[in-house]
């Protein structure tokens, strides 16, 4: 059974164990728990979750070891997600095929369920007590780095920034490193951290195949923005354009746009050389990151 | 030399520890992160912090092992007061007596900067690696588990719900233990866990002595709304009553509250009895915190 296979078993399996480490709808504070359910199940393609099983199935760690960093993975991106779609930010009204958080629970609670969505993956990272502290303490130092002013959050601020402003490709590059790569490269990585004696050359490998990916996945992104379908990727269509942001296809020509994103891809898969065969799930997610349609 | 006398050193102390641990005001990206040290640094009376640190004297934990931890307390602590300032929560210009965050760089890098020093909470608790995994692990679980939404930021829901609502005193209790008792039990018992063998029963009386501090702690706030000098406290003098908010001054009667937070006082007075006269900086806390003028 090849990695493809599988895939729909991890969504499941993280839709699950996201269900289960979320308190329940009806749990005081009622209002708050709902927009945190609201905005963290019932869809989206759960790319984070599916890169960290399927890097650890490349090292050899068992899905049962990694729930947690998946789940605590995906409680950032929504965070991330409510937080980007607030009016103050990029104010967007849709988000996965239904209305954004704030626009179901109000600003106020949107701002807080991110907020505590934040704090329940460290929480998530910090629980049970069964595993070896050392590796959870490893994970929560690693999704931080990638969370914080020096990456996911920090990219957001030099976005926002950049609106209406002339950015070049680099320039573009660089902000989405942050943005976007370093919780797709924290995807990859943390499985590392339950790997104690893995060589450092290993994981250098695997941080260079996800850093491709993930600009490779933004330039995607963009391309989707432009020439997807609003009924499958669930966002407002063109609302890279409307609010004056450089994309890939604006800046570069879709044509280049799609070139480079292929050149991603290329070096992506040539990083993973080292591992052989035992790469495949890796290989099989890159594949479906640059040809997705949603 | 009395804990007193070493007040003033220990806020020195968390101040420039938390300036040693946020990224400098010029890094990439320099708006975000001059926000976090604008809110951050140079002000705030630091009551978390100094908790800590008296717990830790009680507990004989040396404050070289819990600067980590006063400076975490005090990122939750300073996000959750940029978060309430925003225009959608509590919309206050006016924090420790210069305007509030959003108010001089904006309300998307606010949010952001809030979002980040919440990260920069728990990569603080997680760093270093020098000292025991599972102690700093405990610290992240503690940590987290009152921060978010069954904690700090689930309080802070209630509580904008409940405005222009009539609540009851009690009431008004249960949403203070989760919205700012919460993080005052957590700065009370960050130390113990750097104290392994703590019998449980010390534990449960510190953390009875930080329930009862955290509820006179937050009447005392709500007295100095009332009765307090702006120049002192630094915050929009009648705050509470412009936002129609329960307080207990407003559901007691401010003699009855008074009352209610001397009580408070008494009986966390009690709960430190089997320590003896080791809890000296706790007393001195607990007086601090009901006779403080801002």
């Amino acid at each position: 059974m090849s990695f493809q296979d599988r895939v729909a078993g991890y969504v499941e399996r993280v839709e699950q164990a996201l269900a289960a480490r979320l308190p329940p709808a009806d749990r005081h504070p009622a209002s708050l728990h709902a927009a945190m359910r609201y905005a963290a199940l019932g869809g989206g393609k759960r790319i984070r979750p599916l890169l960290c099983y399927a890097s650890g199935e490349v090292l050899g760690v068992a899905p049962e070891r990694l729930d947690d960093a998946a789940c605590a993975l995906e409680c950032v991106h929504v965070f991330s997600l409510i937080h980007d779609d607030l009016p103050a930010m990029d104010d967007d009204d849709l988000r996965r095929g239904k209305p954004s958080t704030h626009k179901a629970f109000g600003v106020a609670t949107a701002i807080l369920a991110g907020d505590a969505l934040q704090t329940r993956a460290f929480e998530i990272l910090a629980g049970d007590g069964m595993t070896d502290a050392s590796e959870r303490l490893g994970m929560v130092a690693v999704l931080a780095a990638a969370t914080g002013s020096c990456g996911m959050t920090g990219g957001q601020a030099v976005d926002l920034e950049a609106e209406g402003r002339q950015l070049s490709a680099n320039d573009l590059e660089a902000l989405d490193r942050d943005k976007t790569g370093k919780l797709i490269r924290a995807a990859v990585l943390l499985p590392c951290c339950a790997v104690p004696g893995l060589p450092a050359a290993s994981r250098a490998a695997l941080d260079h195949f996800a850093e491709c990916m993930g600009l490779a996945f933004q330039i995607k992104d963009d391309v989707l923005d432009v020439e997807g379908e609003q009924a499958l990727t669930g966002k407002t269509h063109g609302a890279d354009a409307a609010h004056g942001k450089a994309t890939y296809p604006s800046l570069l020509g879709m044509e280049h746009a799609k070139q480079r994103a292929d050149a991603l891809y290329t070096e992506a898969l040539a990083a993973l050389e080292r591992f052989g065969a035992a790469a495949g799930p890796l290989r099989w997610m890159a594949r479906y990151i640059v040809q997705r349609d949603r």
